[in-house]
């Protein structure tokens, strides 16, 4: 056998075979990476009728990438009845096998072969529609602008000192609604807030009242102004769900410090014996991580649950745009379904963010969230254009690797970040480079998914520990780094205004690993834009070819771009990126 | 690198990482066949902490066994804190290996160690508890007995002619219910019925009325009176709920083909082209398969949907036991979803048990069925007793790849069968060969999962063809197979006595291709029944090594079974099974 049978992976199923729409089914193979030359898929209706079955059709199978170990092929047809049964060819280029339930025969089967169950509209994925221009901005509020000085915390330092975790500098809603227009200067126009409701700490992720809006952020009244005064601007607002734990002072739970086992609220927690010990260490009661002063919520209690799910509803209803939800990963599925189910149907246009550093795909299908962090594609955007540790082979597989696991249509709404509240400024990653951050900053813009601004990162602010990315944002335009500005101007501006970079394919075409140079094509009907980044020093030329009589412009410029003989030259300099688009002719 | 990285198969997720209880977590992973001598788990809480980290602990892998291609290793840990972080080491006989996110790697990485979120109490599969012995009968009700010959259909036929598709033979509800005492002697204590309500065919499922028990049947009265009665015996009622397609006689449907696109049902059907056409063929509506008298439900319509959990919850409180999903794939899972929380919120112990062909794994995650009819135990039992294409290796290694694709504990709640009205008999299959019949059902019963017996196979009822299997029940004691008989009782006494039984675990204990010997055991703490078939001509010899103290008995004779040095010999004859029970102490 010319190719490597244990490689070979289908099922008919997740994230190998699904519907793109009500009559097209995509399906997926992956190979040994080498293995296949070529291949295609056969495809009909899975019952037999003399008169009725559709003959046996067949589409090609297209190569999706390497994650460096294998290959995925793909392919998308429209399915016989909605009720398909498909098998694979696989071309070694000496000969060709069949895939099918049986595993790999020589022989074409005559059954078993897969089936998808039926293309259920009602199981499609169903996102808001705004996300298609969607530009996210980040606020920690505490930290971004202080509006009124009359409700800082006690002890507020000076706006710009040196911050520790828990210090306070009085940003507030007030402050956020007076620094509107700056938003929509800069384009964004969605804001996911870090947590607002009371609590005693700076980043507020220690609930005290859930039903209350900080009093130092302005409290309730200025949360009303502010979605008021943000939708008036055509900006989103999007809330951070604290559910997996609560504060310490949250009510329920200084009932139980102080009734213990006769609190009516003592199972609200998972407390492992009485009486409670708050110290640290020698906590008592589940917690978030090891921090004793988040006590984690008991979802079994059906009590919690429905106190929960009443937060969300008071907070919908007030007219929010989503939610956030941190965490996610450690409440239930079944909670999640049923937020789902609430917030849908008081805000069909609400937006469901989960907060997963890792795979997502248990939570991504249709009935809980509809994008999650994507800090896998952080990773290896921070390893190639940060720490300059990968190479372009490696980014290639690695992004792919990312992408392989969601559905087409997902990723273009996976959360995309290159920085958060949780990690290092990514200016700082780069060891200062301006050059690296502007080709990651591009890179986020131009590539699937909605992408997420941290407040500061595009005034070049850094911080190389998680404290520091939190500093005071800078309004001093002295200190502000105008030419990143004008850069995330300008990529939002395109992400905004350009169909292939909100609807478009990804296809790779360009991979240099000595060069250091990546490209990749975004391309939606008859429109492109190739996207080229070259991360190291010295010239480098591109040559490109391109379709017969297509004509190209420099999106920077909006220069027109050579083309001779159906081949496009490129000229990059160190750190250099190069945009160019298809004229739509 | 002496093992081979592409065929090893590690998700955190699915069936490879899943929760048996609230903090044990079992994980798998595959690898190529021989490819490893041995592994283990290293797992430890995933937050870091000074203080508080557990240290990291470890656990051996176990071999669950192959599928011919791969094999499957697993271990089951107390995962600290509900929310571990693993690794595996794989040992090849040579040398270790490490599998992480990273892949495989030469040294234990420091990172990228797999997590599963969280072990939520909510999210284990929840099943009912009386399905722990629930032993299954299926019954048509129109061939099962005629009680009330005043309801017959208009020109049934004498009792026990020849049937064809179209036939009836009067059978009905007080004929069911007439026939009590035969089941509570053949010790079934379930019954799951084809569809009862309204229908112009014999086996209804193409349904006029879901309101209405067909007249014929002996209508709602006699339905009410059955359900008393079953209950009153301890034999469980699990309805058929044909929520794929109507029938023609369906009254929004008739009303569709007297108005056309004025009537207000027009979108509860997907039709194609206006005037609608029934003629078979030439109709231009969605059906089940090409069958123009079942017309395709239209699920997306929200009336629809409604009009089905009306249904169901109409029937759900009249006390039944459960519902068998007919056609379940072909429906959208959120409906499922909708279904299950309904059913489950009237009667918390009702059965779902959808009609599943295929891999039922998409269905089984907790949020839609219990179980599926599982056709994938049937397929190998057939090919292996029935036709005897395949020897005692295939049928282990396609048991063990059926198993390995759901939850342990889903294995033992998964709806086993040999037989049902969409199949040829088993008796038949078996060419008639009462001795293999006797092997498959003894097998039956002795395999993890709920039995189902097919009507009639328990007397030694033949039929080659779908509709010969819906020959009418044989009641004249002359033409019943006693002996078969018989052994239906002793297994469904096994079965619902013995833990092992119940409760067991599975595991393989013996393959013989050259002597066409299988043998398994059920182990549950420490009983223990150990069951071993022959398939095949001559006299054969098993050996086997037994704990050191151990005593045994035949389950057949209740002698004790000599044992020799830690060893006990069995003495198999041509086609013979044994069933030995390790004697509590």
């Amino acid at each position: 056998m010319d190719l490597q049978q244990e490689a070979i992976y289908h099922v008919p199923k997740d994230e190998y075979s699904y519907p793109l729409d009500e009559q097209t089914l995509k399906v997926t193979i992956r190979v040994k990476k080498g293995d296949i030359a070529g291949g295609k898929v056969l495809f009909t209706d899975r019952y037999d009728h003399p008169q009725y079955t559709p003959s046996i059709e067949q589409v090609p199978l297209k190569k999706e990438g390497s994650d460096g170990l294998f290959e995925y092929w793909s392919a998308a047809f429209v399915a016989p009845k909605r009720r398909p049964k498909y098998i694979f060819m696989l071309n070694t280029g000496h000969r060709s096998y069949w895939y099918s339930e049986l595993g790999l025969t020589a022989d074409r089967p005559a059954a078993r072969w897969f089936e998808f169950p039926y293309l259920a509209g009602v199981d499609l994925p169903h996102y808001p529609s705004w996300l298609d221009e969607a530009i996210f901005y980040q606020i920690g509020v505490d930290r971004f602008y202080n509006g009124n000085p009359d409700n800082d915390p006690d002890g507020a330092l000076p706006w710009g000192d040196e911050p520790t975790m828990t210090t306070f500098f009085g940003g507030d809603l007030e402050g956020v609604i007076k620094k509107i227009n700056y938003l929509t200067e800069l384009g964004v126009n969605a804001v996911y807030f870090n947590p607002l409701f009371l609590s005693p700490s700076t980043f507020k992720y220690d609930t005290e009242d859930y039903y209350l809006v900080d009093p130092s952020f302005g409290g309730n009244e200025a949360f009303e102004a502010l979605i008021q005064a943000f939708h008036k601007a055509g900006i989103k607002v999007v809330l951070d769900a604290v559910f997996n734990h609560a504060g310490k002072r949250f009510k329920p739970f200084q009932d139980v410090v102080e009734k213990g086992k006769d609190s009516a609220y003592y199972d609200w927690f998972i407390i492992h014996d009485w009486p409670i010990n708050m110290e640290e260490p020698g906590h008592n009661y589940d917690t978030f991580a090891y921090t004793a002063r988040m006590p984690k919520l008991n979802h079994e209690h059906p009590e919690v649950r429905q106190y929960l799910l009443d937060v969300t509803q008071f907070w919908t209803e007030k007219g929010i745009d989503g939610w956030r939800l941190d965490v996610a990963n450690e409440l239930d599925h079944q909670f999640w379904r049923e937020f789902r189910m609430l917030v849908k149907s008081v805000n069909p246009e609400a937006f469901i963010l989960g907060e997963i550093w890792l795979d997502g795909t248990t939570w991504l299908q249709g009935d809980q969230f509809d994008s999650i962090t994507n800090y896998l594609f952080r990773a290896p955007v921070l390893d190639f254009f940060g720490e300059q540790s990968i190479g372009a082979t490696s980014l290639d597989e690695r992004l792919l690797s990312a992408r392989i696991r969601y559905r087409e249509q997902q990723n273009r709404y996976m959360f995309n970040l290159i920085g958060s509240h949780d990690v290092p400024r990514f200016l700082s990653l780069c060891e200062g480079s301006e050059e690296r951050m502007a080709l990651a900053t591009v890179f986020l813009f131009m590539y699937p998914g909605i992408p997420m601004v941290y407040y500061g990162d595009e005034v070049g602010m850094t911080g190389s520990t998680m404290v520091q990315a939190r500093r005071c944002m800078v309004w001093d335009e002295a200190k502000q780094n105008k030419r990143l500005f004008q850069l995330y101007q300008s990529c939002i501006q395109w992400r905004k205004q350009l169909n292939p970079l909100k609807f478009g394919d990804f296809e790779t075409l360009y991979v240099s690993e000595e060069d250091q140079v990546y490209g990749f094509a975004r391309s939606y009907e008859n429109e492109a834009v190739w996207a080229f980044f070259h991360n190291g020093v010295g010239k480098r030329q591109v040559t490109l070819d391109v379709p017969e009589g297509s004509e190209w412009i420099d999106l920077q410029t909006q220069k027109t771009v050579s083309v001779e003989n159906e081949q496009l030259q490129l000229e990059l300099d160190a750190y250099e990126y190069a945009l160019i688009m298809k004229k739509t002719i």
